[in-house]
């Protein structure tokens, strides 16, 4: 039997008793593995220098490389990570809904957890721990398929989670990690139907479109964001600079920042010459359309390709639109679903703006920046859903639960 | 440009209107088309006499036939489904959540629809009907792919559709059916990736696997049902014999129909040979472990993969377990997560099958032929999920809804 199979298996073995933990038991299990890393963090850098030292072999970036490294304090935050989880109200055991029928039916739909979950990543480590926090508490059991390049540290992490949960309620093999570095093994996992009950991928667009093509199991597409931000004739000059600005630049390479602008020609008629100028200051290169050119001179041509890329990068697609809807018709023509956001003064434009754009979060004089677990307030995520079904938008823990329906009666059938 | 690929982009292009329709505008609809439906039965039935014509050449089966068959009686029982939708809340524009953020953000996550639903389905007519209901009910378009044996009905019903919307508010492209009969246009809609927000399958195992194996698009999995009713040491033998003929003979063609019977041993003793006796009276055909059959002497003997086998007939597996745990590993097995019954006077059993059982729906003495959205108050529903994502068990009017964040600010960014 192959790996993947095999440990797919054995945490589907222990899904009926991980339903049935108690919240204490599970956080017990999580404050003992977070002191556990802390305790072995010397092991778990020791580990992580062989990552690294692959990675320079390999010729890995100097950029990945960082988000790749652990020290002392990277290792304390990623436990703190899991004492925040700790902190989050657990949602298993939820009455979600409960129904009397005229026949004596008593119906009950509870929250459960969704039983193994799948997550395929790549580099970072911290992954490694946030997914298995996340769904310990959710009672479910995890299977992690983590990027090679990371595999020392990660199987060095999972070794010690493991220790740590032999002393606890939580059965060791909750948690599994396929270490076979080949491609056949992501592959594997996400043709796993009856096995894994959803397969979450996070990372970058080709890993998610991977996962997304090949996939028969169930999966909760994550990440991508082609994010608009719509200056309406009426916005403020000062609040549409430090929104476009931080959506821009405060964290370019992540998924709610913004890649394209676009313009009311009022407005821009008025103001962009001056904002193409922060954007300049902040070393953001602009390409913009013809409109565009015409009052940003040093703007190279924006083509559909170009609007149709997440640059997570100093790069920013500006577009001078005549009103609302053709704003409104390039985000259906380009946006990801992700983050969208209007500046304006004009309360019907921006109501306009928020119903009919689709899209997991639409803002009204907010940098999109904010689609983001903690910033919504439900403390850390598995990822940013950019599907419609199950989850939308940043998935906090009822995102990794299921329900179901437990009926109670005294000898009812049906005519 | 393919019929499929050309359909969905003109459904894909009345979401924005559908999504801000009405509640009375969408009963409105729902309503002249019911009644469109009525006053053109003949026509309709016209139709459906082409169908069942090349059905007969084609040699369908009477059964198959009689499910393809409509008269004016069946038509307004199909016309009253959507008088019924209609009576039903709309849940979109529900405010399913509302977060103050100490940052001043004010973010209200609101229900909306889907988007483009597709629809993959075998012969049955009233599917098309219910389908584009329950769609138009709660705001989404709907692309329709049903059998090829039923075309000309379907052909006829969305014209009448198509006609009637004229008069409302619902754009007439929120209705599309592909009447390509290939396979191939089947494949197509399932990688219509970005076209389509989700495909139901709707009919048998074959279909349903088909479309779970091959879709890049999201799928709700729905319908396959191998399910258990164990009766426990304590059953009442007064319920457990009319719980468990229920569940098997009172409509043995449908998915919460029980296809095993698991029978504690000490009941089994008591009460087996006269339960098999009603079994054998109701024309079921039994087949049955070692012990089984050393109390019942006719049963034929029970493999596995009967125990794996959806008979939907009148055939029952019927297996004696020596306890509770080794009933609930042999539903570990086989069970397809659908619907299960315990039938027990013990308290402690029951709670411990509801909580243990990973099912949709678990029952304690309550036959399984329950599981239907009607049953559950529901009302009319669109397929009953055997997946944990988005949707389990009965999906109602809610189950083809999405959800989107609305953000409201005063130019917060992101430090």
């Amino acid at each position: 039997m192959s790996e993947v199979r095999q440990k797919a298996e054995l945490a589907g073995r222990v899904t009926s008793v991980l339903s049935s933990l108690s919240t204490e038991q599970k956080n017990a299990a999580l404050l003992v593995a977070a002191q556990a890393l802390i305790n072995a963090s010397d092991d778990i850098i020791e580990a992580n220098k062989e990552d690294l030292q692959r990675g320079r072999e390999n010729g890995t970036s100097e950029s990945l490389l960082d988000r790749l490294a652990l020290n002392k304090g990277r290792i304390e935050g990623i436990a703190e990570g899991l004492k925040q989880i700790v902190e989050l109200p657990d949602p298993i055991g939820e009455t979600l809904e409960t129904i009397d029928r005229p026949n004596g039916l008593h119906i009950v739909k509870r929250r459960v957890p969704l039983g193994v979950i799948g997550i395929v990543y790549e580099a970072r480590p911290n992954v490694t721990v946030d997914a298995i926090g996340l769904c310990l508490k959710t009672g479910n059991a995890v299977v992690l398929r983590g990027g090679s390049s990371a595999l020392s540290s990660n199987r060095k992490i999972v070794e010690i989670i493991h220790e740590a949960l032999k002393g606890t309620a939580v059965p060791r093999d909750a948690v599994q990690l396929i270490e076979d570095p080949n491609r056949s093994s992501v592959d594997e996992m996400l043709k796993l139907n009856g096995l894994l009950d959803v397969v979450i991928p996070r990372g970058g667009s080709s890993l998610i479109q991977n996962v997304v093509q090949n996939a028969t199991v169930p999966v909760i597409e994550t990440g991508a964001g082609i994010c608009h931000t719509y200056l309406d004739a009426s916005a403020t000059p000062e609040m549409a600079t430090a929104i476009s600005i931080n959506a821009k630049v405060q964290r370019p390479s992540v998924c709610n920042a913004m890649e394209t602008l676009l313009v009311h020609e009022d407005y821009a008629t008025a103001h962009l010459s001056d904002l193409a100028e922060v954007f300049k200051e902040a070393g953001v290169e602009l390409r913009g359309d013809d409109k565009t050119r015409s009052i940003v001179n040093w703007a190279s041509e924006a083509t559909d390709e170009d609007y149709a890329t997440e640059y997570n990068d100093y790069i920013l697609n500006v577009k001078i639109v005549s009103n609302l809807d053709e704003a409104l018709s390039h985000i259906r023509q380009f946006s990801t679903k992700h983050s969208e956001c209007i500046v304006t003064e004009d309360r019907e434009n921006a109501l306009r703006f928020q119903q009919e754009v689709d899209a997991a979060a639409v803002y009204h004089n907010v940098s999109t920046r904010f689609t983001d677990g903690f910033e919504f307030g439900f403390g850390a995520e598995i990822g940013i859903s950019t599907q419609k079904l199950h989850a939308r938008g940043p998935m906090g823990l009822p995102a990794l639960t299921s329900s179901k329906y437990i009926i109670d009666g005294n000898g009812q059938i049906r005519e």
